[in-house]
């Protein structure tokens, strides 16, 4: 079983121990403020958690240093201190995680195209596809079920859960996460419409995942009329997304569930979409913009800030029509 | 091919023979109250069909007492009374319904590790996933790429749909039914926002489904980030949902299609969201709620009741307002 | 590798060369008016890139014959005019088009029942399910992981993709495309909600995609309780799109990303429903009626027309209703 020292704690996550540096001990794991033991690692990232802290049974909690002096007061454990303890607390979960994988190796009932490339490090389930050209670096893990089309590829220490899909000439980057359903590639909706047959328009175009993309369970990333759809580095996607044809995503964006991006929509680095929010197409949106839920986004936006509504405002006059509108229930009809 | 004997309806199911009692006939099947034949039992639940019902050529009419009366003046039939007409509809359907299941025994395409236990009343398909420790229990069946990780357990008189997915460590009570293509166990959306990396916090709890939920097709129930995401017995999810992780939901709830809940909301016992209803993270809702279609909840419903609007607000506070708006366009500007 | 002459241009596509007639020459693929070289053809559908087709390095430019004589004067290729530009490009790219499929045969890792007919010439990936008594049309491909069950019929030159479902008793006509993960014919969504069991009706209707229908990856078109759920021809359905139980879809309709339509609705021909729009059960929609993004339409729509709002109401009042809230933001509250 895997143990984190006190020392490693330190030295490897960056942690400082608050008051007197005290004996090396080993943390068997990590808890809840309010289910930890002794043995394990407990951590107090937001504020408003302190009272549970205080009195936690936690071996050592890790906080802010803002914290740390009113948690050692009361708090009968260890205290050490992280700029930014949830990312410590991310990072230590990784540590003591240990999937269930359940299977290892290359499964003969797979069907892997004389072609392909597969890493010999990479685990290849029952019933997984790949098809020619395609490639698939090391460490990968291709669940049952899971389709790679002819010449895509997949880089390093991807996980493809069951029956997550890519079809052809897609493009993933390394560590990145396809949860169960998830579809990458499918074809973009585009047609011309003729008033009667509605003709389709071939999707040639693919799609590329920049490195440590996560794709949540049946979200569907469609593939790009003529270029690619596009996806960049720490994006991540929640369950039930539709990202159109030829949308290109910045760098370390959300979009959480039931999210709708449509085709040709460009989206900044470090956008959030929060849940149910809809984007036209053709239109972008600004670096470090946050879309509040349910919210429907139709013209561009070139200022970075805090958006409501369908369609979307300022955040702070969504709120002020809010309010107008409770006012009008009290009040009866403002007219 | 199987019958229904007038006294197995009333001895079985409830009914009352209206007025006097008569020979015993035997009925082939249900019908509506438009097509049903001499030989078929028909059903009125909802009073506005009683024209429909005066003029049926069915053999019975189920009704509720309230109905009979006025339907044996004129119907041609026979007439048996029931507490609630629907629910005996429902399991009358149920009696005649004969599954085309289209395979049966355990296929040897499938894959099932040696320490899993399937039960030998169970149907195994071809290109099923069974992983180590992983119990499937009597009558059920898994069906063409249904998928079972590591110490997942499945009750008895279970259906896993073609496609669907229950990912390692998730446990499903008796008569569950995953639609195809429902996720069950995909990863919950979790990430410390570095501002840069969005780093990735494993998702190590499961997800437990009582007895006698449903998940339709394409739906996703991910998985807690350290507790199980729950859902109550008898609650039944619509197709293309998501349900957020360490999200706990009561007994007899509806979620209908592309709800979305996100995490560790919680949702009594009897509640209904209608469709597009999004409920925001770390939120309550009381019992016997019904939130009308496209709505959002972002704050905890204290009260049960019906609410509508995004943000939710009670009914008939959104009735008053959508006709204020619709005196504004007929009138002009209230200001 | 295929070309284009400029003969067939004319005589198989329908355009005419605008000015005087050239030599013969041969295209050899298409191109986006920026990015094309001289050996491609490109497409001026839309007035406001006229610019970009001015400086266009393309061989030649289809056009309306409206935009011919304007674009003549400075673009250096040749002018080719048709009626509906963009039905031109749509069909050009098809001519074009190469799919690469990465399999070819009957993979003797597929299950065919033997009571399946499978015409000799449709494509069948290993991990495919075809169930008893179901037919597959001439030409179609049936990726890995689909599954088409007990009695189904699918038509010819159809292309179901990897891990879509396309249950019992279901039935799709010539040139149906499913994208991965698409579901036809998972359960509609039926109970008799008795307070506590909610009591399951079996849905034994099936689905009926009638010829040249498109359903969305990760789309859920559900089973009809009694009769069937249909779509008429050329209707597409985007990804993430869910069509309940017992709906009825006309010819030539576009269901967009994220869509619902709840039970027993009825849309007519060319109805469009923008992203994200919900359609609640039991009512019907016009021909030609196109409903905004995030609609909600709970109310039958009779009068064709634009339709905006949650819910619905005809667009240009609702265009009125959000200028008044802008004006109420501008200068206060109107009371």
């Amino acid at each position: 079983m895997k143990t984190l020292s006190s020392r490693k704690l330190v030295e490897q996550f960056g942690c400082l121990e608050f008051g007197d540096t005290k004996p090396e001990i080993e943390f068997l794991g990590i808890g809840t403020l309010e289910k930890a033991e002794l043995s394990l690692l407990s951590f107090l990232a937001n504020p408003k958690y302190l009272k549970s802290a205080l009195v936690s049974k936690a071996g050592a909690i890790v906080c802010s240093a803002a914290a740390a002096e009113e948690l050692s007061a009361s708090f009968a454990g260890r205290v050490f201190t992280a700029k930014d303890p949830y990312a410590v607390f991310a990072r230590i979960s990784q540590y003591f995680f240990e999937p269930k994988i359940g299977f290892s190796g290359h499964s003969p009932q797979a069907y892997v195209d004389g072609s392909a490339q597969v890493h010999a490090s990479a685990t290849v389930f029952p019933f997984v596809f790949v098809g020619p050209g395609a490639v698939i670096g090391a460490n990968t893990l291709l669940y049952s079920g899971a389709f790679v089309g002819a010449g895509s590829t997949i880089g390093a220490d991807c996980v493809l859960y069951p029956n997550s899909v890519v079809r052809e000439g897609c493009h993933l980057g390394d560590r990145c996460i396809l949860n169960p359903g998830a579809v990458i590639g499918g074809d973009g909706f585009g047609f011309a419409p003729s008033g009667h047959e509605n003709i389709k328009i071939p999707q040639v175009g693919g799609v590329r995942l920049a490195s440590d993309v996560e794709v949540g369970s049946n979200s569907s990333v469609d593939r790009g009329a003529m270029d690619d759809t596009t996806v960049g580095e720490y994006t991540k996607i929640d369950s039930i997304v539709q990202v159109g044809h030829n949308v290109s995503i910045g760098n370390s964006c959300f979009l959480c569930g039931l999210v709708g991006v449509a085709g040709s929509a460009t989206l900044g680095n470090r956008v959030t979409l929060a849940g149910q929010v809809g984007v036209a197409g053709h239109l972008s949106i600004a670096d470090n913009t946050m879309i509040m839920a349910q919210s429907g986004v139709s013209s561009s936006m070139e200022k970075s800030g805090i958006y409501s509504g369908s369609p979307v405002m300022p955040h702070k006059d969504w709120l002020k029509l809010q309010a107008l509108f409770r006012r009008i229930l009290k009040g009866g009809n403002p007219s």
